[in-house]
């Protein structure tokens, strides 16, 4: 039950109407790896800069995260991204993005990596994420994250590195604008066409849907009152979703399997928007996360009485 | 279990990338009341024109629906909506509206309908539905739609008469123009404030929620590949929702039955954009009804199997 990720570790400065924080620790590959971490061993590849200290290395290894192949670069500064969130959460502006040592990213996976029996590809470059996928031959479970820049750009390529995935997690517009359809059933079994068994369509503050050859599945998001960071949520939820899969090495990843895994990405995901950056991640427990997922279940569960209808 | 329905009856044209229809069969009253007719006698309350013929009354009596109390205005004509929606079916524009007899509509009620267990005050303006809500003294449930005309224009009538109502249903994007409250839990909670002892939240093609003191409930739409027309798809969700309460003459409408009337009005809804106007609902069966709550239920659910969690 070993996972490794595979994307971006930042600093962000991240600005809502609770307030204003510089230097957070971010990126995909770090909001990722603190929700896996509760279920399976992680490994995160990336890279930073030599702003990078013992600090940060320490919140992930406080979660068990494995950072060996965290690649410091030398004179290098870590891939920092500003956002400012409006009132409503929904409208986020970005401010800043200097990809730093990012912009030449080639991963480097060592042989425990390279082992992954889960592998997520968070969103960098297809050509990267391919090269990624095929040095992981031993991977059972596999999955992408991607975003609209690579959809506009690198359109075919990123076909290419779905073709080899079992997994494609992608908001519904990205889900759409991929496949140019606007009906999200039909571009989901677009993509399904192209090779992944499972199209998960995250949709923010509705939940997020699933989709297999057999299967429709859809979860509302955990209803809070109070939004205070929504940067990474679709990366924790991604980890919890790639986690649960993970703490299950001897069962095939079947849509039952599938359907409690988007339950605990689900929970994931609504932990991490509860603060900022990492930080509600850091002090969540295992209890908090069981309570949540049944929470879940008995807010989405309806039994059905038959009423005499008239024809 | 008598329900009633104060509403709009009229013309539409509609035009999709599935075709064009003039002069279909429209108005809130009417696709609510075709959905309620499955559950409960059904009367319809609105003003039509002298255009509106022998044609138009046999759709709603050939489902039942009492049509005593449609008031046909002398050398008047039906209210007039044209519209055109885009591939993407989320997209419509209004090419045109002619209120006609609508304009002076005041609402009359026999006594048969003033008699009603279950009220539906359609979207209207919020001083006629309170005169009618008053009207209806013996109504153990009542509910109310309305949108973002009169939430500008007429927000602290609209408030008064949601303090007269048990249940609001409203577009999420109305609940939070109405509140000024952009977090949509709590937005509904404030809504919950002003006396309503439900708040149902209609989310298009995210599917609806419902929020009360004790309970949240969420169910995603039906996934559908073909969405022909989408006009009428809120009122007949609330024809389903509240014919469901309203076959339940005998019942307290609990958390739990309205979970269930969630799930029916979310099936009317999905049969009713299923074709032009109210062409689907006036051939759906029963089976076909049960059947796809049945389905609604079956994909939703998961079975929550804990799994060790790393502390």
């Amino acid at each position: 039950m070993s996972l490794t990720v595979v994307g971006s570790i930042a600093f962000d400065s991240v600005e809502t109407q609770q307030g204003k924080r510089d230097r957070l620790l971010g990126g995909s590959a770090v909001h990722f790896s603190l929700a896996s971490s509760f279920f399976a061993d992680t490994r995160v590849v990336g890279p930073v800069g030599e702003d990078f200290g013992p600090e940060e290395f320490a919140v992930l290894e406080g979660r068990g995260v494995h950072t060996d192949d965290i690649e410091r670069i030398p004179g290098g500064k870590t891939f920092f991204w500003a956002g400012r969130y409006e009132r409503d959460v929904n409208n986020r502006h970005t401010l800043q993005t200097d990809l730093n040592v990012f912009q030449d990213f080639e991963p480097k996976l060592s042989e425990a990596s390279r082992a992954a029996d889960v592998l997520f590809l968070a969103n960098i470059q297809p050509d990267l994420q391919r090269a990624v996928r095929r040095q992981c031959e031993a991977a059972r479970f596999t999955a992408l994250d991607s975003m609209n820049l690579w959809i506009d750009i690198a359109h075919g390529s990123l076909l290419d590195t779905i073709a080899l995935v079992d997994c494609v997690i992608l908001n519904d517009g990205e889900l759409k604008q991929l496949t140019n359809e606007p009906n999200l059933l039909r571009a989901a079994r677009k993509v399904l066409e192209h090779g992944p068994r499972v199209v998960v369509a995250k949709q923010g503050e509705y939940g997020a849907a699933m989709y297999t050859a057999e299967d429709f599945f859809a979860l509302p998001a955990y209803p809070l009152e109070d939004v205070v960071d929504p940067t990474g949520a679709g990366d924790a939820f991604a980890g919890g979703f790639m986690g649960y899969v993970a703490a299950h090495p001897d069962e095939e990843p079947s849509d039952a399997l599938l359907r409690r895994a988007l339950a605990y990405g689900t929970v994931l995901g609504s932990f991490n928007v509860e603060a900022f950056g990492t930080e509600r991640i850091q002090r969540l427990t295992p209890e908090e996360i069981s309570e949540r997922v049944a929470d879940l279940s008995r807010i989405t569960r309806f039994d059905d009485a038959p009423v005499p209808l008239r024809a």
